[in-house]
């Protein structure tokens, strides 16, 4: 693993680095931090899981969670979301929403994407890992959240992965992806047609197929332009009612869907995930 | 003016603005973030200026100052650092420290640079009409800051402008840019040789010539890779010492010359300049 950028902040220290992944085939980066802490103390870690045409770097700079990681005395690991490089074949339109930073967090398995796009083993087994053996983790108190697409990354991931994650919380996640234009997208071109395949990516249908967690938080903002064709809280919110799944949706007035909304509620997150992280197990 | 970009944040409005500037003969960016307020309250105002190669994006993005701000009912303005557009001549060797990107903050006489390079005018004067005329600021209770070449120019500026603003402070100013390869250079190529011109965009001049503020608070990290050639904090803090200046200087042990350095301490810094600036006169 090769420190690519190392900064004190907040007392503590913002790192990217950057290591061969076995899961793509490539160099995978990704940024870590790591808050003030006592020496030989091992420390919870939130994974934060990034939308649509983002690497690591736009949470990194843009979301405003070292002041309380800091605190809170959380690590918070951020992931690409899709292998780099020129050998990583990209959507020949060159659409945004597929191909290189667009994963959707999925193992693909179609030409020709399947060789690289692994990105679900990346972050659910290889990164895990790598980060506990590098950090001062705690690897019995991990929690999720995501933004857009890293939304359902971080839904799908804790509904599928019982008691791997204490908290998950989503920042206007996308939530029925076999429903909507960006996950059907993906989904055929990197998994096929199967759509019972597709129940097992899509956090609507993981609810309806009996998966639980203690209780998930999300927030949305209502002048968010992806709101009515792609993200669709109402959905999961429906799900969530009738299999007795506990969810708090919080519907932001006058919030879009760039970092100027995470950075807001970023805080309330990290407070969230720690309020169910630092208690004892 | 046109409205670039505009976003709820922090219960308030973060936008990015656009207007014919008279000062520079070009279009001028900036950004500034509004607090919640309540209607028809006029509120103060910092001014934020950037260091080398900056625009306004850098703070707005990465300087976590929305969250203080909005606590403490601070409008903040950042603006760009230079004039841009096609007619504006850079530094024919395409260095990162002169033209583009890097106006230090005077009014330049020498050619090619005088009809453009009018950074002092436009932020002293022009910028500040416009934001009184656009936005609910109260021009009675106006601070600065800066970072690196906006810290020199936060600093000159507070000081020659007596009365203007009732706070300034700075991480990692230049300080002494006539004693310094990056203001030497500025100068020499904005301004021409005259030392005693010279003195006027001088910090540590202005404080030898007698420009007084009340206070002056400067955060300066100890890893910063500027610090010994370009920063030298020590030659104010000793000019302010000789005066009788006060100065509050805080060297941060392991801290870099980037946005993790000036997030860290942000809010601190926002905290001191709303005591100065959020009491009665």
């Amino acid at each position: 693993m090769d420190i690519l950028e190392s900064h004190v902040a907040f007392g503590g220290r913002q790192e990217v680095c950057r290591h061969a992944s076995s899961s793509t085939g490539t160099d995978m980066t990704f940024s870590v931090y790591v808050p003030p802490h006592e020496e030989g103390v091992r420390l919870p870690v939130v994974w934060y899981l990034s939308g649509l045409t983002c690497s690591h770097a736009n949470v990194t700079e843009k979301g405003e969670y070292r002041r309380a990681c800091a605190e809170l005395g959380l690590i918070l690991v951020a992931p690409d979301t899709s292998p780099r490089g020129n050998d990583v074949p990209d959507d020949p339109q060159g659409s945004y929403d597929l191909g290189l930073g667009a994963g959707f967090y999925v193992d693909a398995t179609r030409s020709p994407y399947a060789q690289h796009y692994r990105m679900w083993s990346y972050i659910a087994d290889e990164l895990p890992a790598l980060i506990e053996r590098e950090y001062p983790a705690d690897m019995q108190r991990q929690s999720i959240m995501g933004h857009s697409m890293g939304g359902h990354g971080a839904l799908t991931m804790a509904l599928r992965m019982t008691g791997r994650f204490r908290a998950v919380s989503a920042f206007s996640p996308i939530v029925a992806p076999s429903q909507v234009p960006w996950g059907q997208k993906a989904f055929e071109t990197y998994i096929g047609d199967d759509r019972e395949l597709w129940r097992r990516h899509d956090a609507v249908a993981l609810v309806e197929d009996g998966a639980r967690m203690p209780d998930i938080l999300i927030d949305q903002g209502d002048a968010d332009s992806f709101l009515a064709e792609q993200l669709k809280p109402e959905l999961f919110a429906a799900a969530c009612q009738r299999a007795g799944q506990p969810l708090t949706l919080r519907i932001q007035p006058g919030y879009d869907h760039s970092y100027y909304f995470v950075s807001t509620f970023m805080a309330d997150h990290l407070n969230w995930h720690a309020d169910r992280l630092c208690d004892a197990p």
